[in-house]
């Protein structure tokens, strides 16, 4: 392989691609980004078996691709950035010179590194699958931001660590619980075929910083089986292997209309600062807050023997007999910042029952949250 | 107590107070800071027994300073930071309800807070000495930022975890090394008295952190005497342990003009990027280059069997007979980024003996490095 190309742009594409590669990992070939030279492109892979990233990049008058003689290399992601970053021109040179040695010039500098062997890289599929549909990248970044924060943390329950997502009549559903909060989206979607897919949120969040170079309303390729997801975009293929299992029937832990016995109007914003004004008082990182509601008055409240205490009355119109209900500070926080309007609706049906954070003028957004019983 | 004040005021200083704080000291009365209240200025203390900063804040019309009752509390420093930033209003209230039971008040919200006992705190002596002398904030930022990167990291030599400060004649000598380099900035310097201190290098970059909120041009007045060093500046008082022990004498380390055999004229902004480029190659984190000099060329490199080779020739201008030298990264860089002019001079004496890194046209700043040899 002998190639030449705009410094610039080989670095960007290195970096979509090294977004998939864990430095540390066990399997050594996947330490590697994969460069293939041929018929007048480039082929970029990086992977870690969960996530995988093809990126291709044409020869075009921009880029300055020159491809000398076709061939394929292997390199250690962590000094192949650091060192195309750093190259002293605005063209840099890639060559074998001898086996698996490799030959990097710039301007004045020239580097050598022993590559990996690329015969040794796993064989993946980045086929696109012939069934998929699109979504605009507004709308996939919406999805992504209004659940991955809800997804479990721990591995006790593997399928909860993923955000599921999946067709329901006209609709996609998209939902995320740690089985303490919910967090479900639904937005129209015509598609032929059924799907009832969880990905992980590691997945998702990988795939968020990819989108965000992008402009807001292009589209996004989205092929979707029983094993993987793949998002197609700007000649990158990020595809991503799915949770096994079944994920739990969520649906019917959410009260419907009828239910509710109390509700609280609310601007977002306010209960927002009331609720982090709270927080200095924690125990052992936990914090949790009550709030008194009454016609007359809604008073938000916080309290630790150790520390102190911390009341506020807060704006709001509350509906119902008096009642009072404590939630763990940093699920209403979730809750509220998924959300984007300028006032929320709480609705409540019991005090230890979960209650529903809702944006009145946006119903695709439904937050779920169980409460709690007061710390201390 | 009780007292009311400019909410953004008071957080401003609490700020600067707490730099000296440890929140998790074994000492519990130390995680506070105390605020002390009485004729009519608020008194803030905050210390780790190694460093002590007392700020006064004088009433007056920008900070609407209200004393309504004397007084003394002591708060933890994690807890009034956070309540005080969040305040939800211009004004914040303090008032003692009962014992150690602190009322903060803003707007609506109302916080209770166990305070500390402003009796248990240790008496700290901030009584400036008459011996003074002053600096200008840019001055001493220049003298802290050219010398503490050079301190030792280790607890081997204690000593050497300060920046030696000392007069010599007209002069002031500032120098830090950790043995394997060493850097030394002299400034013209005229004072009364003699002094010798090693201050800790923690001391300093907190020092810099606070000069950094000043004007540049305003003068730092300074009091040093066997036991503590004081920087006296806007109502603040920055005061600090020394640390026990001699001083090696360094100055006899540092070679002479006629004892140079070899000299390397160079861009310095050059030699950083070469050097930088080259870094790619990491032997377990520690990096060495090697350089070899000779009238024709100036080449850097830098090797490792597992990795890979770096190579590049430098433009600048060489004196002596054909020269090799290797040495670490790291040392090389910190030297060439404590100066601040287009070029440097380097001067060898031999292969393995310490040589200088130094700006021809700022003679006041000294960088010594040591040699090693070759790590593959």
């Amino acid at each position: 392989m002998k190639i030449s190309i705009l410094k610039d742009e080989l670095y960007n594409e290195l970096q979509i691609v090294s977004k998939a590669i864990s430095p540390i990992s066990p399997q050594v070939s996947l330490r590697g980004i994969k460069i293939e030279a041929k018929d007048n492109k480039l082929v970029l892979t990086g992977s870690d078996a969960d996530i995988s990233i093809q990126k291709i990049i044409n020869k075009n008058d921009d880029n300055k691709l020159n491809i000398i003689e076709e061939g394929n290399i292997l390199v250690d992601v962590k000094y192949l950035l650091e060192l195309v970053r750093k190259v002293d021109s605005e063209i840099i040179e890639i060559e074998i010179l001898d086996g698996s040695l490799l030959y990097f010039h710039g301007g004045k500098a020239k580097y050598k590194i022993n590559g990996l062997n690329p015969e040794s890289y796993p064989k993946i599929d980045f086929k696109v699958n012939d069934e998929s549909f699109s979504l605009k990248v507004k709308d996939l970044l919406n999805i992504i931001n209004q659940t991955v924060f809800a997804v479990s943390k721990k591995d006790t329950r593997p399928i909860l660590t993923g955000v599921n997502i999946k067709t329901q009549g006209n609709n996609l559903n998209c939902t995320a619980t740690d089985s303490f909060r919910l967090t479900r989206k639904i937005i129209p979607f015509n598609y032929n075929n059924e799907f009832n897919v969880t990905i992980p949120a590691k997945v998702l969040n990988e795939l968020k910083s990819s989108l965000q170079l992008l402009d807001n309303d292009s589209d996004i390729l989205i092929s979707i089986n029983d094993k993987k997801a793949q998002f197609v975009f700007n000649d990158t293929i990020f595809q991503a292997r799915l949770l096994d299992g079944e994920y739990p029937a969520t649906d019917k832990l959410i009260p419907t209309e009828g239910q509710f016995n109390y509700y609280l109007d609310i601007n977002r914003r306010d209960l927002i600062n009331a609720v982090e004004r709270s927080n200095f008082i924690k125990n052992e990182n936990i914090i949790t807050n009550k709030l008194d509601c009454s016609k007359e008055e809604i008073i938000l409240s916080n309290k630790n023997q150790e520390i102190g205490e911390f009341e506020e009355e807060l704006v709001g119109k509350f509906e119902g007999e008096n009642f009072e209900i404590v939630f763990i500070s940093y699920y209403m926080l979730d809750a509220l910042k998924a959300l984007s309007g300028d006032d929320v609706k709480i609705k409540f049906t019991e005090k230890m029952k979960a209650f529903i954070v809702s944006d009145p003028s946006d119903d695709s957004i439904t937050e779920l949250v169980l409460p709690t019983r007061h710390l201390s």
